[in-house]
């Protein structure tokens, strides 16, 4: 059975936890209290962490990330101000976490879904659609098939170049529905 | 009569144009040969033309467009490289625009959609919806109003600042639309 490795127990770890579990994978889940010992079991690691979290997750298991594919997920918000991103502007989370992690197949993903609409599987009457951003095709495409096996529709969005643009589209949405512009069971779907 | 100027004969001016019409106002149409003496009819005025014509126009009409609502639509992409925007990383071509009108109330719209969707006033099987940012709530409710008389939703996506990230969005989608991912009467749909 293949197995991933979910760092974070949120709305989006759970969310996401379920996609896989629909696509009959098996799941590990950590949370902060996992220690350097613990043994990284899957293929695919998700980090559904803040984007503040992230450097110590690196720092701690970016030995055992070799070779994986790890997939970031974050709307790395200036949360004080919801006016910003914190990477710089010609930059990105997951570009950041491509520089620190050299032998990963670093993926965007799941950050332009609300996790209501990850786990209904709908965005209104839409079929869910997750976009992918990454330089390896094969790692995109082995997490575009865990995600059409659970019953969502997955989009090839490009290059890692394109976690900038996903980033930005992740920010808008959230910043709409902060200011009450968007439901957190709508937000922006997919069509093809 | 209230009355819009449009410069731009393409499919996103004539779609603009329709929309405008749906709602009851005049429109004035301008293209390329219009000249310096020409005078400027609407009290909202929309540049539907290509990023780089945009320097010529404000030469041009700057003073003409003193006190009037100015709308970018624009998707500022490096067309040869379809890989990047052309405006600085942390600005936008609606944030460059204001900077050359700052008489005008500058707002961002309609780049986010296709110009077959404004036309059919759907994304699929979802009503169209503009988003809209800019500085001045007055200048973005007479647009919306605008919009939504014709049939479509409108959104305040917030200040212009959101301008960037508006262009983001434009980008990956015509980016993802051109590399086959998209269809051209699909794209994002958004869900309130």
């Amino acid at each position: 059975m293949t197995t991933a490795t979910i760092f974070g127990k949120g709305n989006m770890g759970t969310a996401i936890m379920g996609i896989f579990e629909d696509a009959d994978w098996q799941v590990q889940i950590l949370d902060s209290k996992t220690t350097p010992s613990t043994t990284i079991e899957g293929s695919i690691v998700i980090l559904a962490v803040p984007y503040p979290a992230l450097t110590a997750i690196t720092g701690t298991f970016s030995d055992q990330f070799k070779g994986r594919i790890v997939v970031d997920i974050t709307n790395p918000v200036d949360f004080n101000t919801m006016d910003s991103l914190l990477p710089a502007a010609d930059s990105s989370a997951a570009a950041e976490l491509q520089t620190k992690l050299p032998d990963s197949q670093v993926l965007k993903a799941f950050n332009t879904m609300f996790a209501g609409n990850l786990s209904s599987k709908k965005v209104g009457p839409n079929q869910a659609t997750v976009l992918i951003a990454g330089d390896s095709k094969d790692a995109k495409s082995e997490l575009a098939n865990v995600i059409k096996k659970a019953g969502l529709n997955a989009i090839d969005a490009g290059s890692l170049k394109r976690a900038r643009e996903l980033e930005a589209m992740g920010f808008l949405q959230l910043a709409m529905g902060v200011a009450g512009k968007l439901s957190f069971d709508g937000g922006f779907a997919i069509l093809q």
